[in-house]
């Protein structure tokens, strides 16, 4: 038995609960040491040997990189390094991905590259620089770990190799962005990468640093040393001082039979209709950081908990000026560490909201208060259903925080994507001083639907039946075609191009078929392809 | 029965020989009318219902758009209006796709939207304005037709609609660019795009102008008159005569049992090796044109009838300077309209070739010749193996098209895209009069391997056996992500995120299966979804 998607575990842990990573504090560094407890997979059923990692590994990855932000922002560098013999990380676990569901596989790849791209928003945005201290075998997943690192350091003591086996030895990609950071982020010749990427014992010593798929290699008697000596440079670039850093509260949900609730966020399934509603509460003690944490854990709950919840309705209930003024004083103070990370997380969140491949509707109706950062979560929304209520009292709101504070994952902020025809609309909504009325609202373009409140109970319930009625996997590929609009960067080519590849061959017999490459990977019997190329 | 891939079915053309279009020539307009002969199927099983397409349909088409370029330089404005009662066209035909195996599925929507492509090609580059005159039902890829159009007039006759239905109506997505298209090209607000998306009656008359899903609507009084004055003002932004133009000469190669042979191109199979030698020959008669359209033929005949061909090695022979002086003639002449339209077809070549979903590897041994225009085939290729002769006779050489002349589909050239880590190394082989002998070729990084005399045979014979003994849907997913580093436009988002999509979209049970909504399509039963989301 492989993963199940109705397994329950939680995303939140703590560094006092990790098994299988140790986080050690020494300003201005930090090291991360791997050893994964091959005994305690997150879903009983496989062994986590040679330091290779399920779900679980990356929870507490995830933990250990948001915390590194918040609780002890006077980190200026990290160490990424392995704490057992001779390996670094050999990737993920291979019985794991063999025996999954091919949704919870994608899943599974979704969240690792999600963390991938928090290794490298610190480094780009928090000042907080990854080095990968590559002290022994560095294979698949665990390259794909170190190239989300800003520099690879790897142990010259000839047999230690960075490689992509995927490709020849399970028949399917590197699922964790491997292939895009080879070409995009380390400019590897893509002639090189393609030798790289179908050798399986993969290259090692001054080769490897010759092809720039690492930055240095030392022998291992210096090796420790060498990359302290690197880190503390890296963590010189920017001395101002930072902190004292917070503690992050723990969420600590109630999850019920047919809902989770947190103190800002409910989340309230429908299983038979296969919807959800999703409400943000922006009450007296809103705090935008809570909020969007426990929005981001409802997400993470909707995407491996709830598979069959194809539509999610998202809504929000509060004050829209008490959103605007906590969406103004962080903008104001964005130069501060703190109020910068709070930004930052929001807009990680969002990217998680952007990518879920789920329907999502937004619905604007009375005492909604979509302004400004929860404003996001409906630009973020496939539609949005606003109701004309007689009072003028449903409304909308920007804030300064829409002006690209919170950019989707291919750079552009969610208005200037919406607003690719006209520009100039996108100013126009940043500096309206009032909010929206419905009827302003829709003149803007703010909204899909503006609808009498006579006609709104029907026809919100037919669009969502009408939703909930089509084709799941045609609504996932039409969303992620149509949410991206404008240029792809090289992270939007990890979910658009890589990903999409990557679900293709989850699907096909050639992989995981039962005389496939990946259900045979380490068993006598040597797959069969049907060699027909498509 | 559906297509099958060994039918033998050829690519090349006439509109002598059309079937399904007819072209009327009256410059500086020409017209394209479709009327589908629904008892004329490519290859026999389904009817081609109400103006719907098959292969063969689009085989017409892009000679007719090519031949417009060659043969009528005078046109400007190029109609495409539909010539059965009410209806424009209604996409590609739902049987033949619903009796096809998956790859022929995947390649004929490559095809036609290569076919797409080639007339934004013309609009952009020939000065050929297409011009789409929906003069009823517009449907799936008949409106993604009509979207590849630099303008869409839509009839507006209280009935006649523009639509996507295939993700409401067949569980899968527009398959040839309709998706990013609508957002991306006519900018289409993407909750607006998401609901026309879904709706499989499709929006018509003023709101299909107010979407910019069209860019006018006319009543059928007045619609031809109207698409007609439109045509001529189009035609009439670049006034300069172009012509007399040139005839295409029918390339006719001999089909044996292993081989096509063309006058510049040798194809050879080696079916029990699951690879193909394509070998392009610059000799004494050699015209690049010529060469070119030989070459896109084998490629098509290796994607539609030679599925099992895993790995092609890309050979040249000839003379290196006659091939530079060949190019170097079209470059000077670049601003004549036929040296332009000769290097566009040239880069739409490359670009199928960079496209093809098949290993390739370029051999560089004695007598070839991978000259400019000929060298970017080799850069074209996975890996370049340069045989290291000991008179120092095997050489490579750039030509002033490796400059830009010649781009990928995603923007930059070939050399750009190999040194992404070192600019300047492109403008050094550009400005380097003298070819590359082996050990120059390896210093400037032009080749994966230089390979000794004494280890040719052996390294590229264990190199080509390894190749094509790894997971052929593995290599395509690595390919199409190892060819393409770079920002991603909108030509490169259709075969990377929407086409990606849609392969998984393919195989996945709730289209294709037994219950599936593209199987059951016009069957009374309805289909039945796994409704779990991925």
């Amino acid at each position: 038995m492989g993963p199940s998607c109705s397994a329950g575990f939680a995303f939140e842990t703590h560094p006092h609960e990790y098994r299988h990573w140790r986080l050690a504090i020494d300003p201005p560094l930090a090291t991360l040491t791997l050893a994964v407890a091959e005994d305690s997979p997150l879903i009983p059923g496989y062994k986590l040997k040679l330091n290779s990692y399920d779900l679980g590994v990356d929870i507490e990855l995830a933990d250990a990189v948001t915390r590194l932000r918040f609780e002890h922002p006077e980190v200026r560098a990290v160490i990424v390094t392995g704490g057992l013999d001779r390996v670094f990380c050999a990737g993920a676990n291979i019985q794991m991905l063999a025996t999954s569901p091919h949704g919870f596989k994608v899943n599974f790849c979704k969240y690792t590259n999600e963390t991938r791209l928090a290794i490298e928003d610190a480094c780009a945005h928090s000042g907080q620089h990854y080095i990968a201290a590559c002290n022994g075998t560095t294979a698949g997943g665990g390259y794909e770990l170190a190239l989300a690192c800003e520099e690879i350091y790897l142990v010259d003591d000839g047999n230690s190799a960075v490689s992509l086996p995927e490709v020849p030895l399970l028949g399917v990609l590197p699922g964790t962005g491997g292939l895009t950071r080879v070409v995009d982020k380390r400019k590897v010749r893509r002639d090189l990468a393609d030798v790289f990427a179908t050798l399986a014992e993969g290259i090692k010593g001054k080769r490897a640093v010759e092809w720039r798929l690492v930055d240095g290699v030392f022998p291992r008697s210096r090796f420790s040393d060498a990359v302290h000596a690197r880190a503390l440079a890296l963590a010189a670039q920017d001395p101002q001082p930072k902190g004292p850093g917070i503690a992050l509260e723990a969420l600590e949900p109630d999850v019920e039979a047919d809902a989770v609730r947190y103190r800002h966020v409910q989340l309230q399934l429908h299983r038979g209709a296969r919807t959800a509603e999703l409400t943000i509460e922006a009450g007296a003690n809103y705090t935008p950081l809570r909020a969007f944490r426990e929005l981001d854990d409802a997400l993470l709950r909707l995407r491996f908990h709830y598979d069959e919840i194809g539509l999610i309705i998202l809504k929000t209930r509060g004050d829209l000026e008490a959103v605007r003024q906590a969406d103004r004083a962080l903008y104001e103070n964005r130069a501060d560490w703190l109020a910068n990370e709070t930004l930052l997380l929001m807009a990680r969140t969002l990217r998680r909201l952007d990518l879920t491949a789920r329907s999502l509707f937004a619905v604007v109706d009375r005492g909604s208060c979509f302004a400004g950062s929860l404003l996001e979560i409906a630009l973020a929304a496939d539609r949005i259903y606003m109701l004309r209520d007689s009072e003028g009292a449903v409304r909308l709101a920007s804030s300064p925080l829409n002006g690209g504070a919170l950019p989707m994952t291919h750079g552009p902020s969610r208005l200037q994507v919406r607003f690719l025809a006209d520009p100039a609309r996108v100013d126009e909504i940043l500096s309206a001083c009032q909010p929206f009325d419905t009827d302003a609202a829709q003149q803007a373009g703010l909204v899909t639907a503006a609808v009498d409140e006579i006609d709104w109970e029907d026809e919100l319930r037919v669009a969502i039946e009408e939703r909930a009625s089509l084709s799941p996997d045609a609504l996932t590929g039409m969303e992620a075609n149509l949410r991206f609009a404008g240029a792809e960067n090289a992270d939007a080519k990890v979910f658009g191009r890589l990903s999409a590849w990557q679900n293709w061959i989850f699907s096909r017999p050639n992989a995981t078929g039962e005389r496939g490459a990946l259900t045979l990977y380490g068993k006598p019997e040597r797959p069969q392809f049907n060699w027909r190329r498509t």
